[in-house]
This record gives structure tokens, C-alpha cells and sequence, in this order.
């Protein structure tokens, strides 16, 4: 099973690598960026009887920093 | 617009920061898991009228390395 994880951080907590991509967009050129947020995204290949709760204590042990992040899974439904 | 970018190592190229996160994931117990790849999440707040040939330049020019990754854009519908 695939697994997407996204971990962003939360809104109010300085975003230095979003600040400098959104400075670089402006210098090349394009402009209506109104904002940037630079995050991780975490792609897992796991059996499948893994359950909720332990992608949810992966997350919060190890993959996201719950004090300035938040984090999102995503199962991916094999086609 | 709220566009998120996922951007990802393509397949075959060597994932130490993925690798690492799998076998800590291992140290701390979970076990059944297969793999771990590590990318980046960027999401973008831009104009409305924001092509998407501009998003897709934006990846491009700045967002992704397209020699060793891949990127897709994803456009969150507003609630």
C-alpha cells in the first residue's frame, strides 16, 4: 500500500526556505505569487495491514515535528 | 489559487534521506515497512489567472532538479 505523507508547517511559524523560493520565483519573473510554503512530503510503501493508527504514531514519533508542524496522510489506492 | 507542487526523486536515483527515515522507522518498531522516498511539498498561493504553463515553468525553472526529479502540480479547489 502507498502511503503519502505530508508534513507542512504550521501557519504563524517563520518559513525562511519559502521566503527565499518565493524571493527567486519574483526574480524570475513570475509574477501574482502571493505566498510560498516550503514542506516534506514523504512517500511510504507499506503492507497492507497496516493500520491507521500506527501511520498516525509514525507521524508523530518520528516524520513530523508536532510543535511546529502538521502533517496529512494520503492513501493511495493502487490502480 | 492554492496549488501544491510534489516534488519527488525519480525512480532509481539513490534516496539517502529516504533511506534513513526507513530504517528509523525500523529502530522504533514499525515494522512492514517496504520503502521510503523522501521529496519536497511546496504550496503556492498565487493570482487566479495564473496559467498553467506559468506553473509548469515555475517547476521547471526553480521548483524541481529535472535531471534527477519529477513534480506534480495539484490545484486545490477553494471551499
Amino acid at each position: 500500500m502507498k502511503v503519502h505523507v505530508h508534513v507542512s508547517l504550521k501557519p504563524g511559524v517563520l518559513d525562511p526556505q519559502g521566503r527565499a523560493i518565493h524571493h527567486a520565483l519574483e526574480g524570475l519573473g513570475f509574477g501574482g505569487v502571493n505566498d510560498v510554503r516550503a514542506g516534506r512530503l514523504i512517500e511510504l510503501d507499506v503492507s497492507d495491514d497496516t493500520s491507521d493508527d500506527d501511520l498516525d504514531q509514525m507521524c508523530r514519533k518520528l516524520l513530523a515535528n508536532m510543535v511546529i508542524e502538521n502533517y496529512s496522510i494520503e492513501k493511495k489506492v493502487d490502480a
